[in-house]
């Protein structure tokens, strides 16, 4: 028979939110890879990539908002662990067949518990700014597909996005 | 003759990012509508709703995180305004047949700007912490069509996604 | 017959919390007054005071954080509505006989939301420091009788503590 | 002869506060359980109770802020030093026959300095939360027995709060 | 016969740090205009200028450091009253001959109190982030001359510097 | 031939801004002394210097403010790592000769990085805060020779300025 929170871990015996105990885990390496992009009209992106190229770097601006996020994240997300990053990596790459601009974190540590959610909330981030700094020429811009690429590392090892 | 950063009111003249004037900007009501969603496996989905009648409550701790999100959206996006909301309402949806959950929020101020940003901000965090809850249990949730679905008052007045 | 959540004004007609909407409030001056106290060994009190009258200023130290406290109250607590706080005012009493130190803390804002929630944020995070400074010597200090005394102001206008 | 500051290892010799050197103290395995209690009047105990099991899950709310705030411990605390807590487990438990909930709270971690003021600090920010929840309903409530009931670890070794 | 806190508002008659009451101050206009200057070595600004042109840029950084920065000023300076403000524009200026960057910001909102420290604030933080940035190649670049250029609005009404 | 970027850590081979990967790093013991000085008139010097020995305590303040601030330095500088402090050391030099009061901050923590933003981030919010509570009197004092003075520990070893 299974329990309503079998396999939340976030929930104890009780079925009370807790910030799981982690004291016995080991320190191991640990690496996330979270992507996500925002789709918007092909004007945008002309405007988005000709700004990166002469003035107005959109992009410059949202990778640092991007990393700065990868800090907050146990502050943002209720029963995430505290840890220090040794590295942050922000990427994007434009799609101009699509006419999105897909984000790309990649997180690292060593500690007691992973950093996918560091990786995906710099990717929120990241897509949260390039909507804020171009939001006054194209409202419908729409996020999706953000998502866990890859994670290395702890007791539950390598995992790969299966696509 | 058009120039890369026509239109982003978040660089000047000399294409460098500032926080935009809107002292001369009258106050009026603002409202914003975002909305996301995150797609799970159907297992994953039950083991929510389960919890959500019983215990382990998944959905009002990413509630929580999501209004407490909301205040925070000026410290994580670098141009927005600082405001004070005063209003925040968050809502899930399950969707049984796509297994997913959608994330809506309104918020609301009276003010010289917009809060579409922390209407968005807010789903972003609240869709996050549904993913750090479960992950132990679905590291391949997605979360994706994160958007603004509606806005109103400010200069540019009222404005509704087309579908 | 009465609802469970009947008057508990932070949840909505489906139970759900929520930043109650304050949009149609009128703007009144609020006014708090909190107070609470530590109470710890006769020498541990000695201490404190004449570390305040030489060196060592315990008591300014734990009136800086509660000042400062009071400015993250709608960070710290939930479903707080964000406020700009017109004035702080934090004093220390000590009782030399029941060896304690009384912290009162009055808040000020002209606004649609009450201060009390900032008043007694900065009490307790008065005494907390207090406890952290002394802790080396008087693990036991105990803090107690943190309440409101009095707020004023808002639609449900005048409150006095009965005793 | 004795020195105003003796024993305050927040200041030095000159009586200036500091964040006390802890770089040669070795890691250890730190706990601490901190407790506290709100009184209230006993129709507000039986709405927390009655909205715990059905809807307006005030002590969830409660807990998700103690938890939060246990992280913001050396943002609020000036002298203490930041660490990275391992675990956090936040307990409410109700008293019907003096109309009071006692908040408890365990924090853990391996480091230099102890978790005593994590502890004490999600227990203040839980109650307050309650308080906030309830206070359109009683703003009478009142908060006491707020104290460290025992500590492990570290150069001081065990401690147990005698009572 | 003068009091030793003459002058100083921060404190109140009984010599005690407050945040000074301004409710009763008018909704003004405020400006304040901030500046100071980094001093590297020749080489070093000439890396920083080339990248700024090209890639790598470290004004660009600065600048989103400086614009948060001034968001974050009331929790940064302990008793400064928390405000939003409605412009913040910061602008770098090299001096090749000096081979120094001076940074500029002006911070604007309409309230109780002046924006002089958010624009202090602001280029601190940012001449800070030039350090960071540059530190691997040039240890001993220096900060001088920040101060208040000119500020507008309040009770006190304009103020120039006079040289 | 030289790129623009040679040296500049925080880019990477792209000219993109990255939290630099520390993850190889060894563990070291990191120290850092930093220093800066604010000049005021001979009239605001002794108002400080007064109410240090009586009452108004300007410094004390400045000093819990630098300290504080130390603990916020990965928040406030975009690409720099979060760490843990393991000590903070503030001290204040008058100068009556020539009207100005020097702050200095050591900084220590064992790490993979240095400490010297958190040394720096010190050294201007504590001066930043005098200005802050002696503006009402003095609105033209300057900041001024904010420097490195030594570090110690990590790849690079020992470095201390020439001066």
């Amino acid at each position: 028979m299974t329990k309503p929170t079998d396999g939340l871990t976030h929930f104890n015996a009780q079925g009370h939110a807790h910030m799981v105990d982690v004291g016995d885990k080991p320190h191991t390496k640990r690496i996330a890879v979270a992507q996500g992009r925002i789709e918007m009209q092909a004007s945008t992106l002309q405007t988005i990539l000709q700004g990166h190229a002469k003035k107005g770097d959109v992009l410059g601006i949202a990778r640092i908002a991007a990393i700065q996020a990868s800090k907050k994240t146990s502050d943002l997300i209720p029963l995430c662990h505290p840890l220090s990053l040794s590295r942050v990596d922000v990427s994007f790459m434009a799609d101009e067949h699509q006419h999105s601009i897909t984000c790309r974190v990649q997180c690292e540590t060593t500690g007691q518990t992973g950093v996918e959610m560091e990786a995906l909330t710099a990717v929120q981030v990241g897509l949260l700014t390039i909507y804020d700094m171009c939001k006054a020429i194209d409202r419908g811009m729409t996020m999706s597909a953000i998502r866990l690429l890859e994670k290395h590392g702890g007791k539950s090892g390598d995992w790969v996005a299966s696509d």
